[in-house]
This record gives C-alpha cells, structure tokens and sequence, in this order.
C-alpha cells in the first residue's frame, strides 16, 4: 500500500532526477496546481526572452530579411528536433498549419496513393476533430469512399482484435490517436502498424497526447503517416503549429492538395505551374506563422534536454502515484479510475469519473486553485507533465479533490457547462 | 513638373496629417529605407507591449483559462476589426490559417455551391500561391473541372474586356488579385464582380496587396469571398493569420472542405459528427495560432485610427510623388515604369523595371541601406506604406538608385539570386 501523507510525496520529489527542470518555467502562482499540460503546456522562461529576439530584434530590426536568416528554413529545423522526440530522420519531420490542417493534407494524399482501395479505418476513441476532418476528406473524395469505426466496448480501450476484424484488402487508410484523449489508453503501435501494412494499407499516427511525454519509434514501427500538436506536453504555446511526419520512401509518393508556394519548388521563380518541391517540403502550404513557429523551438529544445527515457519513467511513476492515491482516497467515495490500471498501456494523464464530474472539476477551478480538464460526459482528466508536475502537487490536488467531494463543494454549481463567449 | 529638391519632400512631410503615425513604429536605424512593407510591415510598439501581455500574463499566469478570456473569440473579433477596413459586416470576416489554406477552403467551397460549372476564371497577374492552390483545388474537385488563364498582353494589366470575353454559363467561379503583385495594378472590382454575376458565377478576391493601402468597399460591389494576408500593410507580424470574407448570404450555402473541430457545432460536445457551426465559424478549422493571431489586432487598431481613406490619399500622393521623380530622374537612365500611370488603377506599390534590376536591388541593400523587393524578371518593387513611409524616404530611395545606376555599383554582384537557405 502507498502511503498517502505529505512526507512522502516530498520525498518522491527530492528523489526526482528531473526536478530541476519545474525552474525552467513561469511560475507564478505556487499555489494554483496546474494539471492541464495536456492542454496547454506552460510558458517555459526562454520561450519568453526568444519571443523578445523575434519580435523586437527579427521582425522589428532586421525586416523583412529575417526570412534569409532563419525564418524560411524553421520549419524543417524545428521539425528536425522533433523527430529526435518520435524516432524518425530529421528530414521526415516538418512543423506547419494546425492538427486539423495536416490531417486532411495527409488523408487525402493517402487516398490518392491507395486507389481502388475505398475504406478507412478509424475508432470512437479517436480525438472528434480528427474524425470530423476524415469524414470531410471522405466525402470529398468520392461516393465510393467510406468510413468505418470500430466502437469500443468500454469506451476506454479497443483490442487489436477489433481493428483487426475491421481492417481487409479494401482498406486504404487506418488512423488513430495513438494515447486516447479521454481515457489515456496507449495503443501498440508497432503491432496495430504492422496489421494495417499485411492488409496493404497506409497508417496515419495522432501523437497530440503522446509527443514529448513517452519515447516514440516511428522508424522502428514502420509508420507511414503521423500528425501532433505542439502546445501540450511540448509547451509551445496557444495553438502554436503543429507537426508532420512522413516516412522517407514515402514522401515522393504522396502530394499535398493544398498546393501552396512554400510547397512549390522554386518557390522564387514565381512561375505559374504548380510543381511540388522535392520531399517533405512539399506539404508546406502558406507562409508559416513566425511568432507562433518561434516560440516551439526553445520549447523542444527544453525536451530534448531532459530525455524523452527520463520523461516517461517520471511520468509512470507519477500516473502510479496518483493512481494509488485514488485507490486510497478517492476509490472508497464513488470515484472510479477511467484510465488503463497497466502503465504500458496508460499516457500521462489520468482520467477520474464521477457523475458529478462536471460540477467537481468547476469547483477545483474555482474554489480549490486546481485546474484540472473535463471530458464529457463525466472524466476529470488530469494531466501530469512530467517537465514541470510535481509529487506534492499530485498528492495536494488530490486531498481538495477529496475535499470538494466529501464537503460537496460542487453543490453551487451549474449541472451544464457554461457556454464560452 | 515637380520639384526634385530635398527641401520639397520635407515640405510634404510637414503637410502630411498622417506623419505622427510614424511614432508608433519601432524604428531602430533611421537611415535604412524600408520599401518593403508590402512583403512584411513594420513593427507596430504597441504590438511589443501586446505581445509581452499574451505571453507573459495569458498564457504565463492564466494558462488554458486564456481560451475563455478572449482566445476563443479572437479569430471574429479580430475578423470584425478588419470588416471596417474593407467595408463589409462584423459577422463577415474571420480570421483563421494562412492565405493560401483559405484560398483553398473557399475555391473547393464555390465549385461546390456552382454544379455543373465546369469552369474556373483566373488571370496571369494573380499571384503564383492563389493559382498553385486553385490548380490543385480544380484537380481535386474532379476531371471536369477546367482552369481557364486570361493572359496579360503588357504584363502589366489585365483589360476588363478580356475578362468578359472568358466568362460564360459554364463559369463557377472568377477568382483574382485586386492589387496586383507585380505592376500594382488594381482592377475595377465593382465592375468585375458586376461582369461574373450575370454570368452566374461567383466571385473571390484576394486583397492581400490592397487592404490597409486604400478602402474597399466588399459589400458595395456585392462581392461574393475575398482572402487577405494580414503581414504587409496590416503589419501583423512575420506569416501572421490571414482572413476570409463570405457575404452574409452565401455563408450558410458554403461547406469549408476542411471540417475542423472550432468550425464544429457545439465543439465541445465532443460529438463524432460533423455538422457545420452557424455562420463564418465553420470556416475555421484547428485551433488559432494565438501568438501570431494576437499580434495582429493592435496593428489593425493603429490602421482604423489612420483611417483608410487618409491612407489612400497619402499614398496616391506618395506614388505620383515617386513617379515624378522617377521621370525626372530615372527614366532618362533607361529606367521604365512597371506600374500603371493612372493612380485610381495603381495600388500603393510602384514597379521600376531595368535589365539589370535583380543586380541594383542587391546593390540598394547591401550598400545603400535601402530595401526595395524584387520580382522576376526585371522589377524593382517600391513599396510605399502610407502609415510610416515618409516622402523624404521617396525621395532619398530615388536618389540612392541613381546613384546606383550611374555609378554602376551593381557590377559587383551576381546576376542570379543567391538561393536561400
């Protein structure tokens, strides 16, 4: 049994080898436990004074010729660090447009590539945005193509079982959401890869929830599409631009739809034939977002100093921590754990279900100083960033939690989430 | 004829109403000649301050709770700021993605609303990015659709009747640049539109060379869509977010191809369906890039108070400045003007053609400490933003050039660009 009294969560924090890293960030409020890195990640200090090098010195001294000193080539540069995070070639990484963006430019090249193959494979676990971009991409490529779910039978999990009984010699596409945004369950990805590549079909990675909280291997699962956003575990800012992936061999292959002059070869010469530009340069559309592209960099810069190895092996422990806690704490008022028990299978957040759920997570927010996130209809999901989250802030967030539950603190509160104006 | 004295262009600074504007831009080094604010404006210093508030305070001390304090609104506010300066209704502008990202949305969105109109208008002064995505959106759209490229018989302009000449029955869509990227030409967009509607066709422009230059009246000429980029007169910032307009009545016809979760009904339902937001909303797609985005509205807020149509009188009085002095001074060197003399059909940018243009224009920077743009094949771009350029700059631009000219200092340097890396 874990103990559960303050002492011991110090001590987990004086053991943690990553300790130092919570300095790196802005943090202003000690007080306020912040357990939606999942969301939006924290503002990390050197992000603050490169953001001043790029407004006042690039933008603001050197003009327009800050395109030729740096700014034309961030995307592949950036991307090249990010892929030391997910285990692919720095040329196979290019950072650009948002999630949403880059998911349709993939889906459709991937169906183009695979004609006469008219199915694509998703689940219910998948993230809705990427679900409402594929069923656009489906429907704007043709009558014949179609789009199949697995549904989860808990709404926690899918067996590879289920994806293998969907996916045949019909299927062009399987895409998913590698650690599922409600539950935080991890699928295999070198054996849902593989299943997908004996049927002949291409598979497409969301690594939103995964990227910089657990080591990736894209390479050595063979993947051939991957897609992930920058603002969560990586802390690159409020809708900062998002990132794709395309393995080597394949990048020739496939073409962007939305043909763009930063995807144009020569992109200078101004001639008015389209012709992509050779590799993954290709899948550039329009001019990069500058200030948003600047602040990811000293951001996964920030990553790649403390290990994505050293990440993850803090972050199991904390998810475990946590985990125990509820078992001891919260399990015995009604609370129930919706995440996978095992840490293999299991991200970095933790998601907790109770029927008052969304009135609990509002009175966290606004009378307990801890802001956690709420997934429908009934998780209060709790990010751990294993960069910045400490074991006393776990073992804190969890006693107001208790608090909230066994005072019923959420009385006061609304049973309907407020509409955001 | 015109003066061609120093002390004549101080006397139009001292006469111009707009001159304290200038105060409100970084300006590091006064002696370099920036004429390049119609590829990237300058700095606005409100902008430092705005931006050391959104990174320091909103994303630094509120975190994800930023989304509710203004982040989730700020792609129609900012949208409603920008209506004012192209004369169209606060619900009819939003911001979202890039040009190029929302030329595309809005070109697979008209083919769509126009079955049975094989048909798409353009021309050969539109700029290369807005025909590379309308030839890939055509390709995507089917094998029946066709593109269709009026061409220029002087480079330079594009005759209303060789328009009308190509617009028929068969014809979907018309889409072109207002300002055009090389010579400046600025078409009748009243006029235009007028021509494709009783063609039945829709129309769409980009006004990413017109708008913070001169007021446009989308709503007057009955303008179907329009894009712009918000980085050059608009001084947005380095790839800043572009903006969509779709007049009221058509944007509930129009589907954006691109079905993203903030153009989602209900985004936080987390539903599995698609069904488009109301309005102008389901034309975004992920998730704002709130740095670049948030850069973009104090600059918009320095425009309005300018106001459009001073704007627009200063810089007609700026071009037909410059071309007197180019008259008196240039063409006698073999210098041609590349830009239409009639300064209703000229935008706030001036072409200067000579064989050895690309050589001049590395000479202007590196050793004159004047920035012009160059175009292929010949053009020196001078572009003339009426919020900070003053008629001093013109006027020692103009003589700085000459001098390059006469003295032969482009000899130096090589006849191709160099590449960017």
């Amino acid at each position: 049994m874990t103990r559960t009294d303050l002492d011991y969560a110090h001590e987990l924090d004086r053991q943690d080898d990553l300790a130092r890293f919570r300095d790196e960030f802005v943090i202003d409020d000690p007080d306020l436990i912040y357990l939606d890195g999942n969301s939006l990640g924290r503002l990390p200090k050197r992000t603050v004074a490169r953001m001043r090098e790029v407004i006042e010195k690039e933008w603001g001294e050197r003009l327009i010729r800050g395109w030729g000193e740096g700014w034309f080539t961030a995307p592949q540069r950036i991307g090249a660090k990010i892929a030391q995070l997910i285990g692919a070639q720095a040329d196979e990484v290019i950072v650009a447009d948002s999630t949403s963006v880059n998911l349709f430019k993939l889906y459709i090249a991937a169906l183009q590539a695979r004609p006469g193959r008219p199915k694509v494979v998703t689940d219910d676990l998948n993230f809705p945005s990427d679900v409402y971009v594929l069923q656009g991409a489906v429907k704007l490529a043709g009558p014949v193509y179609g789009l199949e779910m697995v549904r989860s039978a808990d709404g926690l999990t899918i067996s590879n079982d289920a994806l293998q009984a969907t996916i045949d010699k019909d299927t062009a596409l399987v895409t998913l959401t590698h650690t599922a945004f409600k539950s935080g369950y991890v699928y295999d990805m070198g054996a849902v890869t593989e299943m997908a590549h004996r049927a002949g079909a291409l598979v497409l990675w969301d690594l939103c929830h995964s990227v910089g909280a657990m080591p990736l291997d894209l390479n050595a699962a063979n993947v051939d599409m991957a897609v992930g956003c920058t603002y969560k575990y990586l802390n690159g800012g409020p809708g900062a631009p998002a990132f794709l992936y395309i393995r080597r061999d394949l990048q020739e292959q496939l073409l962007n739809p939305i043909w763009g002059w930063f995807g144009q070869r020569g992109q200078f010469d101004m001639k008015l034939d389209y012709e992509p530009a050779p590799g993954l340069q290709r899948f550039l559309a329009g001019t990069p977002t500058m200030l948003s592209l600047a602040a990811v960099e000293p951001a996964v810069d920030l990553l790649l100093e403390a290990g994505v190895e050293r990440l993850r092996a803090k972050s199991v422990k904390q998810t475990e921590y946590l985990i125990a806690l509820w078992e001891a704490l919260l399990a015995p008022l009604g609370v129930t754990l919706n995440s996978p028990r095992d840490p293999a299978r299991r991200g970095a957040h933790v998601s907790l279900g109770h029927p008052e759920g969304l009135r609990i997570d509002l009175a966290l927010i606004e009378d307990m100083r801890v802001i956690p996130d709420f997934r429908y209809p009934d998780n209060i999901r709790l990010g751990l960033a294993p960069l910045y989250t400490s074991f006393v802030e776990i073992h804190e967030a969890i006693m107001r939690l208790r608090r909230v539950i066994v005072e019923r603190l959420y009385d006061k509160y609304p049973t309907e989430r407020p509409e955001v104006t």
